[in-house]
């Protein structure tokens, strides 16, 4: 990540998996391609095996390689680069991307709203709302765990429906005729933690691309919070932005 | 994070620290206050020390609480709220927060362009760049640390000045007469490794937003790349989305 960074005052493994992950990101082991057996990995960079599997298990923590049992560790697909430029769904993003988006259903229920939730929804703390958890996929590998928080009335239309096939903004906008207009969003970088792990079927602790989205109809009552916990090793987001005025700093 | 989600299939500290940071969201426990010794948690969840000390080290790696050495475990202060909707630099960033943005110079150096360099700045691989690398800070606090690539011509130039004061954007822009117009953005959630979680003082493996800006002044010709590593327990960006169509999916 930080490549020519190497320093003798590093831990060895830190300076092996520097190296490999800049020949990662340049290329030179392309996506796919299977990396260098132990065996190379110890004579290349005369470190110990215990060295080389450190490097590599921080290399497969990172999500830039992937082990295939008894085949070896290969260099994984590179992140889905999804747009970060207009309100848009999951299927709509995946379909963009010609990849095929499915959703497993986790949970529905009506709950009372926490702190957090009424503050988005613009209601009291506590009132009921419906809460719906699935974990959403892109080619069967599961990309998001999502958390839809809904004010009860519209909620509990929207629950009767099949969440596994409909996609919730179609329901909104086609069946229920709650065209969207806007969104705000917060995105922040955090750890999984076991909910979320065990929910995307990765380690305690992977990195995550948390977006909180609070969705608007024409007027100022939100309609739609929700919790979009993305796998860090499988998406990146992506913006142009202007520039604000001719002088400024960095 | 996944409030009501607690089950009893989760291990005791991971419930437990469910608990917890839902309290802290829900302002149960606001910012700056201290969080309820280990003997209380002991008593109050029915646990052992282990599993508190267990969740208390996991509040902490999610940058929720932090530990002031003889006082005690406290909710740490939100997170700084910037706005992802215009191309602004890290001091223009701080001073519409309020706060004072510093820098540390750790390294500036003429290095042979990566792959990955070289393509984002639309120059051949191993042409030289100059790479400029420093940690920033608001009020004292480490938020990121970015490295910039600047082509050579430009970047001999711009090295040639303070970088603990002068902000890079400012050299541009005033001093060098390149008015930046806008900027690509490329952002992800990762893990820090060795040499980023040294620059920040913060444990390997810690969230991080990483942003990577491909910065154009009017031509088509790239005048600046960075990779911005923030730290993911200081920061969230926000930013606020029209709808596509009044007709789509989720």
């Amino acid at each position: 990540m930080a490549d020519g960074l190497l320093s003798s005052s590093l831990p060895l493994y830190a300076q092996v998996e520097a190296v490999l992950a800049a020949s990662i990101a340049d290329g030179t082991y392309p996506p796919g391609s299977r990396l260098p057996n132990e065996e190379s990995l110890i004579e290349r960079f005369a470190v110990s095996r215990t060295t080389v599997r450190q490097t590599v298990q921080n290399l497969i923590r990172r999500g830039l390689v992937e082990i295939r049992r008894g085949k070896g560790t290969f260099v994984t697909q590179p992140k889905i680069t999804q747009e970060l430029t207009e309100l848009s769904g999951f299927v709509e993003d995946m379909q963009a991307l010609g990849r095929r988006a499915t959703a497993r259903l986790v949970d529905k229920q009506v709950v009372p709203a926490s702190e957090s939730v009424a503050r988005q929804l613009a209601l009291a703390a506590g009132t009921l709302v419906v809460r719906i958890q699935r974990v959403r996929l892109a080619d069967n590998v599961p990309i998001s765990f999502d958390e839809t928080y809904l004010p009860r009335e519209i909620g509990e239309k929207v629950m009767e429906n099949d969440l596994e096939i409909e996609p919730i903004f179609s329901l909104l906008e086609q069946k229920y005729n709650m065209p969207l207009v806007e969104a705000e969003y917060r995105l922040e970088a955090v750890s999984a933690d076991a909910v979320i792990a065990r929910a995307l079927g990765i380690a305690v602790g992977s990195p995550i691309f948390l977006i909180e989205r609070t969705s608007y109809c024409a007027g100022p009552q939100p309609i739609d919070y929700e919790r979009l916990y993305y796998r860090g090793d499988q998406v990146r987001f992506v913006t142009r932005l202007a520039r604000r005025s001719p002088a400024g700093g960095l």
